[in-house]
């Protein structure tokens, strides 16, 4: 590993088996000296906490602290990440396995980092309808509508809830179950809630974690987190961390969760999505960022698994063309992350992940990552460091607002994950750097454009800083269409402070029902009506007002397509005094605070203004 | 309201919770000065009875109330419809309440007409498989095969079901369970007599409430029906009741259950379909006249709910073209309808329905429906009264059918429903006013033509009445192919007095795998093999008979195209002395006692030979 | 039955509710009868043992005995096959009734067979989640990892199925469930040896009755097997018989499970699949021959149900054209059966299978079947025997492979079953005759050529029979991919002496992203990265390596196309002096040891070198 130029090495995550394969039977031996050996080549460890897998003997002693899914059945052991969030009993186990790592590794010198648990949310594991999950919701909703005394104010709840529809009224929180397996489609308030208790639940679990490590240890505290697992708020958990690192698995994620077409999926299907990692690079830079310092592009992050070759778990595994492991390590380092993992060292010729590739073969034998990850090493030697700088363009993700959607697409399919990331697609055709932004961010200090579409839930305070921010604001559709409690706010949205905006109707489409504007491009899927003053600057080819306009606020009242995109981000760049560069398909750049550096995702050579770009091939222009 | 030109209007059917916050505590004030407020204004108002809704209480007190789906999982509290129809404990609370509230508005004058439940099967719920369900299954059955005594012929029960078959024999009818959940296909006797059950007990149910009603009051009792809802037999449930009225939305019909293809969604996504509403005006109208006074075209009927603009819950939710609310209401009154009703009046903000408009937005704006509503609010008034007439076209349609086809499709998706309605349309295409018949009908005078197809029981003195109509009468496909037990009868089928055909094999065949048919059109998905002397009316281009017949009854043994239909029942109707006028797609007529109305379902204006219909045209032109 | 040429019949196989209404009240009366008339009439007797439907107070005594799907569910009474194999309540009334029936009729003169139960895994019935099944599993394993003692080396299961992976290892066999419900995959050794378990039940199941069976008459036993149920062993199951039979529908079988592209299924829908049903005969010819006489085409076999006409079971059931229940007639005595037999006599006009045709309609009237049934055996009274002979082409079929394709597929759709029925396709479009053989095969004398495609597991004995058996001989994709425990060997697939290849990566791939061969033709699916010094035989367009060879032994490392396989065993055939003769589409042929036989499976003429074949053309060419 050393002689290959690897720095880092993550060990321990899955190995509560082995650290007690026995309740209290303690076998620390065979780690202290993993770490010892690692040490003693100059590697750094990252030593995970191994809560994602309690061994066979855990479930003897907490029979009911298994997981339930949405049809009530039991989530067993036999793989991984078989806990309910809401179990106190094994949260204390956690708590006692951390404590004694943390006790005994804390000073290391060689325990450079930390990683709590592994892949919160993976395999659908945030949302539980356990029995443990019931009575924790039931806390939640009573801390949520406090009342006099311990008992909340289930008035209060009834009220935000609207249970008056269809008698719906509870009299008392014991009464609120879980909102699975009704009739017909329950409160949207009830689930709303729900999925925020579901995702507090995952926060209060990796706290009690943190806080246990930092009583023992300086080393920076990261977890390791997932491509589009977005069941719990990213960036609630990490203000409790110092790091976040991220699983990038191109070819398993084109296949199984970027959305994109089969001409998409043929195209890209050894090279990967060509948005999708950039998107999550971006994403966690701002997850990995201290509340309140977002924006700034200076959150720490890490890539801790890097597909290394084909991969177990999606539909079709295809092998990365050759060149394409060191091309989305370079990307990585370009977005600005601090260490690029791959994801692993040798592949395991036995268990669910046996035809998981890694740097190694099982037989010992080099593959591909091994060759590639090389060549990095040997590039990052002989180069400068990637200096990094705020975009120019700023673009709001909010899980909370995916929550509302999936709630409530009202259009089947409609989702805002997807929404956002065409916006985040649109404007890197446009040869744009984007800052992914939270909710949470209020200055806007140095954007020239920020986006909010879809930000179900805009707070006054949020309305405000974007209007005062002097960049080109947009937002819509569905932005501010509803408030905390999932209630349709009147006066109707926006309800935006100097923009005289009414969304009188709205309507969803069939996807084979795209609505053409009269300068190009259609709204697909959504589709509002708009009254109001404001300036119409967009219009269906049959004259209907599409977007409007007051100041620097831009209204957008449909799902534009990737040619509506295209203009209308073109026209506020313009009007931003944002430079532009259309590219030409799967061509990417990313610009840092020296470079420009440029990405060809297509499986053939393209011609570039900066020259040339072979297959898989990455330029750093300096700038 | 009243202003607006509205006379009628609906309340109470789901406000169990705030009638009864608590068990016992009864809280009519409000509901007092509604009625009261409403009747000053001069509106007369339709009272529900709220057992769509019961309130959480009630599940503590009644635990088991629940229905059960086919999967085994309970059906909990959370939305609405979440009782068991079998669950006496429920029943006698319905009952309680229904008394309190008959007692109290049973001579309230402003109290014009009531309401039982809401939307009986709605989220399919006639089906359960509950204990409770389970248990009256048995007791229905008993009675179904009486014995000595009490406890029935479980003797008799075998042989009926040829439970010799597979050694299926019951030794007691507690041992009988629900046929879900089997290892391969329950006895389709079995299913059958199960789907009896399940529609006897909401006829049940709901003529507990009837009588309660009916001692306290003498305005009419309606129940409000779905659209292809056909779980429960609505004849038999309209035979206790003054009135039906049903729930008409066009255009979320069109997404979730027309069966249309995506060209035919894309074309009438904002109109809806031009025959599915007309379908079901004409089989509501049969379902609200009392029994025995079928056919004449005379049953009282609503609609109750009419679509008012985008809706909340189909998979995509347009906005309807300006105009088709007022064709809507204008084609309910054409058909018969005593009153078209808005569902609702103003959108509510919250729960559910949130994105369900109304007459009114969320704001108190008025909407679509409201300018067209008293569009036509005005039309009425300027115009001559709708004169109802019996049509030349009788057609039947069996709820009991339709069962046995989902039991026995023999081909993947072919389903009774679409068979009735494809033959509708065909009518209907033809320029054709119908009158759906239930099939208890023995009087048939006035009707030129009578249909039956798929009807899958006949009995003999139906069969007998056909033949001796004086009516044209087109039978099959599989009309008559079972006796009442799910059993093919012996002689073969049809087994029609004066008919000699037999349906000696049968086939499903792949949709994309058409039967061309000699003299134009083609039989798809089902095709049988007829023998006998009756004389050949239609082959195979290859010459196989498809239809024969003997006298005035034809059958037709295969399963028409559309053009197929067309060519068949022109001949009829020339046979039968009944003229017919092929309209262009879209146009549909209504022939009243003193008018054709004209319809344009078509999203650009026509021509037809009484002028240019524009965009939700609507013509009424006097004969 | 005797007149028109039959000579024998199967009964009783589900008749244990007629022979034991209420438990212990024997009426075998009816049978003793039934037995007498057919013997009377020369008609010889196959009994079948009726514990496929155990009656419904067996569920009474033996509540327990239910299987349980995947996710938990009970399977229920109502049907058939509803037991658990695992359920040892339900095994010893099997060996009571089974006692009573072998002692009454093992020494009647006309029952000249026996078959016990029915198409045991028909409606996926072999695996069940049960508590009875997860104590046998548990027993199972303490025998498959034998410790000192009685109770197993819990120690050595995890080393075996490598559970220090996510910490899964155990400390007890009574720690292990069932593999079904986990998170997410469970361990593929894990979910092996669960689908070994349970076809080992089967095996002891099926035993049990034949060991009573065989006290009491020397009648040869046989089990009828259904056509592509492939979750037990049939191998290890027909070890303890003395014939297979099974049931041949070839219009249900293109719908329902041969895999067949749309085209296809209307091209063939009234004929069947040129290849399924022969390919069934061969294996079926196989699993009747005695352990150790497999090769030699020697095995005893019957086809027990022979599709009539249309059925009632698969998606759609189109009518046989005239002319094929005899032409499937006679392909099954081309392929070495010894007797067909028809499913159904008299049509039955109640319970499930109402809609399946027989040989008789339901009013008595002769069928399709009838007439052709006739013509056969006056064609089998007027013409020479058929005399069976070995093929020169081997073609290893293995159910264990088929599990750990099924378990581990990588690539969405990919199958085992699918891969060698490809293989054996191709071999008949070449005009070749194939024997099926078990993967206990050593002894290949006679053999020209050998083909063992995806055979994941190869013993060393049976690599290096192969090699040594001077045949041609054709592995890969997979095959040789795992050891016993479903671990990746070190040095890796496929480690064969003497052949000098290693998979050094593969790749699974999307359906519409086929890969071009240099020659013509394609790879699909599945790809190997090869490595070696053996001779490249075979290249992508783009030069890399997809087959190699040593000696007699060709590698090929994907998944090839039609005409790939058309190319590349046309090369192997010349190598091996073996003639082939290219067929067009959908004709057939068949050698026997003194014919050679000709069908014609398209719905048109076809013209061949022996002359024209008309529709349903079967021609016997001597040799």
């Amino acid at each position: 590993m050393a002689a290959l130029g690897l720095t880092w090495v993550r060990i321990g995550e899955f190995a509560w088996g082995r650290l007690e394969p026995t309740p209290g039977d303690l076998h620390f031996g065979w780690l202290d000296e993993a770490i010892a050996v690692l040490g003693a080549a100059g590697l750094r460890v990252v030593l995970g906490t191994p809560t994602a897998t309690p061994p066979r003997w855990m479930l003897t002693r907490h029979p009911d602290m298994l997981a339930v899914d949405d049809q009530g059945r039991l989530r067993g052991f036999g793989s991984r990440r078989h806990y309910c969030f809401s179990h106190a009993g094994y949260l204390e186990e956690c708590r006692r396995i951390t404590t004694l790592l943390a006790q005994r590794y804390g000073a290391n010198p060689h325990v450079a980092a930390w990683q709590t648990d592994n892949e919160y949310g993976c395999h659908d594991t945030v949302i539980s309808y356990s029995e443990a999950a019931r009575a924790a919701f039931r806390g939640w909703l009573r801390m949520a509508y406090p009342g006099n005394g311990n008992d909340g104010d289930i008035g209060a709840l009834n009220a935000a809830w609207g249970n008056v529809f269809w008698s719906m009224d509870y009299a008392d929180f014991d009464e609120i179950d879980l909102p699975n397996l009704t009739v017909t489609e329950p409160n949207p308030a009830h689930v709303l809630a729900f999925r925020r208790f579901s995702s507090d639940q995952v926060v209060a679990f990796n706290r009690a974690q943190v806080d246990i490590i930092r009583q023992h240890s300086a080393a920076p505290v990261s977890h390791n987190y997932m491509g589009r697992v977005t069941d719990f708020d990213h960036f609630d958990l990490g203000a409790d961390l110092d790091i976040a690192t991220w699983d990038s698995y191109p070819l398993g994620f084109l296949e199984d969760r970027v959305g994109a077409t089969p001409e998409q999926q043929r195209h890209f299907a050894r090279q990967g999505d060509p948005d999708f990692q950039a998107f999550h690079h971006d994403l966690y830079r701002a997850v990995g960022a201290a509340q309140g310092a977002h924006g700034a592009g200076r959150g720490r992050w890490w890539v801790m698994e890097q597909q290394p070759g084909p991969v177990n778990w999606a539909p079709h595994n295809p092998a990365p063309l050759p060149g394409m492991v060191r091309l989305w390590t370079w990307e990585a380092f370009a977005h600005g992350a601090e260490a690029v993992c791959y994801f692993r060292w040798r592949q395991a010729p036995f268990a669910q992940e046996q035809m998981h590739t890694g740097m190694l073969r099982p037989d010992g034998a080099e593959a591909q990552a091994f060759h590639e990850a090389a060549m990095v090493a040997a590039e990052l030697a002989d180069a400068p460091d990637v200096a990094q700088r705020q975009a120019r363009v700023g673009l709001i993700f909010d899980y909370g607002a995916e929550w509302m959607w999936q709630i409530q697409p009202h259009g089947a399919g409609l989702c805002y994950f997807d929404l956002v990331l065409q916006h985040y697609r649109a404007l890197r055709r446009l040869g744009l750097s984007v800052d992914i932004l939270p909710p949470s961010v209020r200055d806007f200090a140095g954007y020239g454009l920020v986006l909010a579409p879809g930000l179900m839930v805009v707070p006054d305070d949020l309305k405000a800083a974007l209007s005062a921010s002097g960049a080109q604001v947009l937002i819509g559709p569905r932005t501010a269409a509803r408030d905390g409690e999932f209630r349709m706010p009147v006066p109707l949205p926006p309800a935006w402070n100097g923009l005289d905006v009414t969304v009188s109707r709205l309507q969803s489409l069939r996807a084979d029902m795209p609505v053409p504007l009269a300068g190009g491009g259609a709204v697909t899927g959504w589709l509002e009506e708009l009254e109001g003053g404001a300036e119409v600057v967009l219009r269906t080819a049959s004259g209907d007002a599409v977007a409007m306009r007051a100041g620097k606020v831009t209204y957008m009242g449909g799902w534009g397509d990737g040619e509506a995109l295209r203009l209308l981000l073109s026209e506020l760049c313009a009007l931003a005094g944002i430079a532009v560069q259309e590219l030409p398909e799967g061509v990417r750049i990313r610009d840092t605070g020296t470079e420009r550096f440029w990405f060809n995702h297509n499986p053939h050579p393209v011609d570039t203004p900066v020259g040339a770009l072979p297959v898989a091939g990455v330029l750093r222009v300096p700038v």
